[in-house]
């Protein structure tokens, strides 16, 4: 429960399965009522952090439509149709790295926009991570696999390396989740 | 760069000043053309990790739409016309919170979607904050300000409380630049 309700919803484009728009009539906490906010239905995704067993985490160098220069990205894509987020990580991890991880924890799901929806982002940390076969060839995106250590990832997060919201979130909170090794890292004095 | 080009966009859905919609005709890096590639157009915005003297950055209790239940969040909104990100940062946070900071740091740009576009959110991190007024009632969202220390802030990341992206991304990529206090913290041994 937020305060908020739907009283109606009505689609006022069906693009394709990538983009719907409805228009919904809502009510605030407060009482009053709001009509024809805008609302945007995007396919909910994952992203992942896999980690090897020598402590690096496999990322992407990747071209973007919405990036204006290539950008470091985490292995994830589109919930496709029967699959739990948890699923579409793991074919998203194998078809994208090859890779395949032992130990899965999530690090949460969460709404993209606040007032528009646009789906919802699912994050997960996944350790253990080892070349198992399976990559699919991506050629909208033009992948290049990386695998960093925690202070590269780091640094990466710093430095705005991973230029789309969800994978410098990701990765953002992964690091929240992933201690650094004893003795290591320019944070631990 | 990133290869990508726009060859044609045309206009399919102009809904409000928080919602246009787009198809745009786009060649891919390896020559290939797609056409009928939506695009979303929302407009940018900000989020600030704002930090007091004593080590507390000031979030925000809300109801949002999108969320299912009450939600941490980061001071923030939209740009709006004539802003820089960094003008819009300090306005939210005075409206916001009532408070101004002295010193302030960019956390970087970031598509919101790397496929559709959907604006790009700007993060700052900013300290010194301190009560200066100008706080401005907002009655969609209910806030209620709350002043949390990096220890909490951290937990709240890995707890997932921020619940909408832009929030925990900005609170999670503010912490790998906001050093763990000397002795404290429990990721420090």
């Amino acid at each position: 429960m937020n305060g908020w309700t739907t009283v109606a919803r009505r689609t006022i484009l069906a693009h394709s399965r990538f983009l719907t728009v409805e228009e919904h009539d809502v009510r605030l906490p407060d009482g009053r009522r709001i009509d024809g906010w805008p609302w945007v239905v995007t396919p909910d995704y994952v992203n992942v952090v896999a980690i090897t067993g020598d402590g690096r985490a496999l990322c992407l160098e990747v071209d973007k439509y919405a990036c204006d220069a290539p950008s470091l990205s985490l292995p994830g894509g589109f919930i496709e149709a029967g699959e739990t987020p948890l699923d579409a990580a793991r074919r998203e991890l194998r078809e994208e790295t090859g890779h395949s991880a032992s130990d899965w924890t999530a690090l949460g799901s969460y709404a993209v926009d606040g007032n528009r929806g646009a789906g919802h982002a699912h994050f997960f940390l996944a350790t253990g991570a080892a070349p198992t076969g399976g990559a699919v060839a991506d050629d909208l995106e033009n992948p290049t696999c990386v695998a960093l250590d925690r202070d590269a990832v780091a640094a990466a997060v710093r430095e705005g390396a991973f230029r789309c919201l969800p994978w410098a979130a990701g990765a953002a909170i992964a690091l929240a989740h992933w201690p650094a090794p004893p003795g290591g890292g320019r944070r631990s004095p």
